[in-house]
């Protein structure tokens, strides 16, 4: 039972954010007694770490670093999971990294660390991938690996937020676009002048 | 006290989101009975949507078209007013606007009106100056202004979701590399080689 609360409440908060998303809410998704919840967790807050901690380990990111790939390759092949995803869902639920970061920020340490340590492990599986690209040669070898993948990181967050606002995949094809065609795409531009 | 009460609401659901941010911390912020909001509003929604208006009425749109200004130093300049808000509230508010899109787009089709009003016309300000600096010459003129201005104010929008996660300016400095040092001065990579 403890099982289907996480799965429920990882769904919930990337559908409603962690303060609209109510224990009521998240045992009733897991089909289990309201009562029962204080059996398998302290409270929400305890609740939001675990799915957190969840949430990041469904993000693939062992395949970002997967050597058999080309660098660009993985990259695109992570975002365009993350997005078919969203859109699988009609936009209904967001990144939980991202709900998180945006609207608990002032509120628990706990979230807040649990968030950032998401970020941190996201963000470095990024730069790997970006520090193969560099060396192989792939991307203007100007791109510092780290500063990249943070900004990688927040425009995609920013991108999840606009295509949920307009329930539409524009954000997302202008990340593809912009990110994939230009920024990442440097070097090309570069040999054939 | 009307206006008192939307400036307080401005800054409570920058801080803490639609759903965290309660009435009664509105009128406290406000300095008025919680009894007299309803004499001025009929709910927190109505008041959202008025928030928002007054919002992205501060966001200093019109600076974008000022043709006595450089473009790309147009630029510049309004996300560095944006980036030195957030850093002088040391990192406690975030986009009214971002907050919206991300916390309540699933609930309030008023709000989500609201912020994609706002969205539209932040982002028709952003595409007006890049469609400038393509005229001018100063970018790549391979940038689609629509296209690019979505993408940046997503990237934007995500920059602060991070910079307040780690309350750290350094995904605002990842922005302004990326964007003004990359992104927008692909044209100077061209006229180099």
């Amino acid at each position: 039972m403890r099982e289907e609360i996480v799965e429920a409440a990882m769904a919930e908060f990337r559908a409603h954010g962690f303060n609209a998303a109510g224990v009521k809410d998240i045992t009733d998704a897991a089909g289990a007694p309201k009562g029962s919840f204080y059996n398998h967790f302290e409270s929400k807050e305890a609740l939001a770490v675990v799915a957190l901690e969840r949430y990041g380990a469904t993000r693939r990111l062992q395949d970002l670093a997967d050597q058999r790939i080309e660098p660009l390759k993985r990259l695109r092949r992570h975002f365009e999971f993350l997005r078919d995803e969203i859109v699988g869902y009609g936009y209904t639920q967001g990144c939980l990294i991202g709900n998180f970061g945006n609207e608990i920020v002032d509120h628990s340490v706990a979230i807040r660390a649990g968030a950032q340590q998401g970020v941190d492990a996201w963000r470095a599986a990024l730069a790997g991938a970006l520090a193969d690209a560099v060396q192989a040669g792939a991307v203007d070898p100007g791109l510092e690996p780290q500063t990249t993948a943070l900004f990688i990181l927040s425009a995609w967050q920013g991108a999840i937020i606009a295509a949920r606002t307009e329930r539409s995949s524009a954000p997302f094809d202008a990340f593809f676009t912009m990110i994939f065609g230009k920024l990442l795409a440097a070097s090309q531009n570069d040999r054939s002048s």
